[in-house]
């Protein structure tokens, strides 16, 4: 039984299709086409069928789809709302059949973040994951596996850790709040302190200019390291994970930044006995930058269709 | 098959005897008494001889017993660290084996506020728990029982969120950090904004002098309450429980505090759309003051003593 996954971001869609035993066997990569439901149901159809060719088959072949996207999604209901970037709005788009009814294939539909922790948690093997992936992107939120076990939460809201606010005299956030962790840490967040030239990646400048000896990048990078260790030290305490995988679009950045977050975090244990016993510096990972963990991890919650939703209200 | 719970704090200790079917058949409350190891053993004995009396029966025909104590306690190997509050120090302490060795009945040990997190289900009902049990006393922290099974953390830290910072600026945490929740809403942290008698519990103290009109105290207590919002949350965000039970030393300070928790959250709700979604206000509960969550659990986590254990490291 061959399954698809897919993980429409809101500039880039991977897709992967998974073999039995977890196997990778093939990517597509394309950029998103979005505006509005039905366009991001065509290009949801579209991506299929460049994946399908990819590997060599019929698109009736696959057993079943996972349609990672951002935003609030149903799974039970099939739906999703409040994907801003994809042009869908507060008014409930019913993804999940669309898509099957344009292919045929059972398709479940699950949040971006959520499938990048099950997608995560099956690339680092183990046999009973416990992880939390911290995604850092244009917003910032994690996704929980917790005691081998994905946590959506009771109305699927578990890891919106982005507006949990940690300074409240911090820069002001578009849910309404000031100094929550989305409006320190997000890729907007550090383009207003370090604005990046237009189409380049504002992480990956920053470290660059920081690696090339720039004393403003150095610093800034400083303190986008210690507002990130403190989205670390947060999910230490709250779910004390055996790891934390960084993820999400800022990551890209590379080594420096992950770098920058272990210096903070290991600053911060040597003043404070518990971080220092919780060694939340040793728990980081960042996967291979050819990772495809949102991809990987829909396909996985479309083959385990029932345990996506058992978490469900 | 009858099991006993103790849930032995810093200042009082509260025991329960618990049937067949989850009902208490007797109850204890004793003045703890502690100092180092060896105590806190004699005490826990002698309170089961006590809890024997009332309930007129011997300690021996009692199956399990279960001993919640504050600190790091790590079930499996049946030791705590760190309950500072009993003159417990980072060296382990064996309790486990000893209060075994004295009583001849199986003895588990867990954190106190893991077994309050699973009376608390238990006392509340329900197929499936879903909650988060937000104890703030002379410390504050969360145990933590998801989709049915209590969530300990890959160290047995979960819930830990009483030093997770929300204001950088905020006044200084024993723990080496500023503005850490349990620096702003503890005991400890509201006897400094409201000095109450020596003797007298502090949120009870203030509550009494805000309900009697005191300007000051309104206005103290008004900002506990945004305080203790930010903790509900925090705990709302990462984890969306179904409940959030509010419970220790400072909520026995009853319904007007928890009320000053509500109006916080309703004003938050009212201008960040996505709190208001979680609607957070609704699901608070306040266990009723004869309740005795964390000797229940206990006694429920020395039944099921595998279930306990399953998600320790």
């Amino acid at each position: 039984m061959i399954v698809a996954g897919l993980d429409i971001g809101g500039t880039k869609t991977l897709a992967v299709i998974v073999g039995e035993h977890g196997d990778v066997l093939a990517t597509t990569r394309l950029a998103t086409q979005s505006g509005d439901p039905s366009i991001v149901v065509e290009h949801a159809v579209a991506t299929l069928d460049a994946l399908a060719e990819a590997a060599g088959i019929e698109v009736g072949h696959l057993a079943a789809v996972g349609v990672g996207l951002p935003g609030i999604v149903d799974t039970l209901r099939g739906e999703v709302r409040h994907a801003v970037n994809l042009g869908i709005d507060g008014l409930p788009a019913p993804l999940g059949r669309a898509v099957h009814d344009a292919t045929g294939i059972p398709t479940i539909v699950v949040n971006d973040v959520d499938a990048a922790a099950v997608g995560a948690a099956a690339l680092l093997g183990g046999s009973q994951p416990d992880l939390a992936y911290l995604s850092i992107g244009t917003g910032v939120a994690a996704g929980l596996v917790l005691d081998g076990r994905l946590r959506r939460g009771s109305s699927g809201a578990a890891g919106e850790i982005g507006h949990i606010v940690i300074d409240p005299t911090g820069p002001p956030c578009p849910c309404g709040q000031r100094g929550c962790l989305e409006a320190l840490v997000s890729g907007p967040a550090i383009a207003r302190r370090w604005p990046a030239p237009v189409g380049q990646p504002v992480a990956t400048h920053l470290v660059s200019a920081a690696v090339a000896g720039d004393e403003t990048a150095t610093s800034v990078l400083a303190e986008v390291g210690g507002h990130l260790a403190s989205a670390v030290q947060l999910l230490g305490l709250a779910f004390d994970p055996r790891r934390i995988v960084l993820g999400g679009g800022v990551v890209e950045a590379g080594e420096p930044l992950a770098d920058a977050v272990r210096t903070a975090l290991a600053a911060r244990a040597r003043t404070v006995p518990l971080l220092g016993e919780l060694d939340l510096a040793e728990r980081i990972v960042v996967l291979p930058s050819d990772a495809a963990p949102g991809a990987t991890g829909a396909a996985m919650l479309a083959r385990s269709g029932l345990d996506a939703t058992a978490a469900a209200p």
